[in-house]
């Protein structure tokens, strides 16, 4: 968990990390605990904004489920309000992440943003004429269960579909087709490592590629080319100012980009195919700086 | 070419057909002439509101490119409104339709709505916080253009892509998959049709369904469970209040829908699997109802 002190821009006043609880209760109390030693940076502050990778109900302020924390049908923005005595607003984790690449990072200037996450899983976030974008509860956005093949694989956590793009070009998907290739490949420096009894996942992958081993920047392409196969459905879905991808997987940089451009632009309807797609800027501080902008704007949306 | 003369609602007070011409100037000779005589109509007519097949620049009024009519980068807007001497509006024809369910038809109420037309090619239009989604300069909601296969076959028209919802689950796509099964069912009676020498196109397909023939209704469950493919995803993006389904092929009603919903409540996430897949209500006048009241909406937009 980041959690930091903004102004009205990126600007942090004070931030730190910290580790969730293991259960619904820890996690409040944790949160609680972290404002209010937050808010002693700057005593002025006027509102909290939580963003949490969960399935979020944003009118409500419910966190309805989540895969990786105790969460369920938690109503974690009145319970945090009533401690702190602020106004707190929620939202998806990748929203807020895309709000910030949209006003402070990658995407600035650009009213219609696609954003990606990719870690574990395929967060989505959507800017949409200048506004995040959640559906009709706030559960929107889930772009990493995006089917690119109706017959794949059955997909991860909570998701009961096949061939999502998650199951086919997350993190997860990039450390299980490293393994692949380290095995049929011994020779590289992929297979190498597999040999010295070193983990194959996606962070090795990504060191292998960078360091300029043959067989993890094949297996970029082939990841790059599945998530080059969902922006090509993003680009003629919403036509976008920009794609932009960010996450951990984002460290390979135009190793990843590079595929997914070539599949954009042999695959999507004119003009749609010459869609940007961005490397996201504000790495990991993302979600922090977005959560604040989302709070501010929702605090003056109250307000006017 | 349909042409109405409307109120601010769904009354028409006048409405005939028309045929399109071969050449861009016979198309713009032709809308004058129509624009001009149905004014007589309802001579206090303040707008036009063109809805057209093509690849639109909604803010600069231009027809990039379209499949089947002779347009390519013609500022129709301006041609029309000069010549007719009113203000015009023009729009992607899925886009208008999708407004006119949304204002009168099937998502009445419903302020974010995800529609389908499916005819030759599968159009789309997104309504989304109650307003017309169109992306960065008009040209987005190409929703056919959504893979759901990424191996799978050539797409149609002046799309370059392979396994879009619209090569596999298209009139087209229906009408060849019915060819196929009349062919390995020569006892159905879609087969006898075959035998007889009459042609298995979609029609042939929805009009043996209807009459109950299993190897038809087989067909349109191949059919929509392809549809529901991309549906899935499509509630997982926008979290709809509500998919239409609408175009030639939505006369088999249920036939076609009730796939659709089961692979959306099979393959969705919660609470999205939950989202209501409804039979559009206003059939063919849909875009002429939706052009006039996107011109409507445009000239308030102007006013104020």
């Amino acid at each position: 968990m980041l959690v930091g002190v903004l102004d009205g821009t990126e600007t942090l006043w004070e931030s730190r990390e910290a580790s969730t609880g293991q259960s619904e209760d820890e996690l409040v109390e944790l949160l609680v605990r972290e404002v209010s030693e937050a808010r002693e940076a700057r005593p002025d502050a006027t509102a909290v904004g939580l963003g949490i990778p969960a399935t979020m109900d944003h009118d409500r302020g419910i966190a309805v489920s989540a895969v990786n924390l105790p969460l369920e049908d938690l109503p974690i923005r009145d319970l945090i309000s009533e401690r702190v005595g602020l106004p707190v607003f929620v939202d998806n984790d990748a929203n807020v992440a895309a709000l910030a690449e949209y006003l402070f990072g990658a995407a600035t200037g650009k009213p219609n943003v696609v954003m990606l996450t990719i870690g574990t899983g395929i967060g989505g976030g959507l800017i949409l004429g200048g506004e995040v974008y959640r559906g009709a509860t706030g559960a929107g956005a889930e772009l990493g269960h995006t089917v690119i093949q109706a017959d794949g694989p059955p997909c991860q956590g909570n998701c009961p579909n096949h061939g999502c793009v998650e199951a086919l070009a997350s993190g997860t998907a990039l450390g299980r087709e490293g393994l692949a290739a380290a095995e049929s490949s011994p020779d590289s420096a992929l297979g190498k490592l597999l040999a010295a009894g070193e983990k194959i996942d996606g962070k090795a992958v990504t060191v292998a590629a960078i360091d300029g081993d043959e067989t993890a920047v094949g297996v970029f392409g082939l990841i790059g080319s599945r998530l080059g196969v969902a922006c090509s459905s993003f680009a003629n879905i919403f036509q976008p100012d920009a794609i932009v991808v960010g996450g951990g997987v984002i460290a390979a940089g135009d190793l990843l980009l590079d595929p997914v451009r070539r599949e954009v632009r042999e695959r999507a309807l004119n003009p749609m195919n010459k869609t940007p797609i961005l490397e996201a800027t504000l790495g990991n501080d993302a979600g922090m700086i977005g959560a604040a902008a989302m709070a501010r704007t929702e605090l003056e949306k109250v307000g006017s």
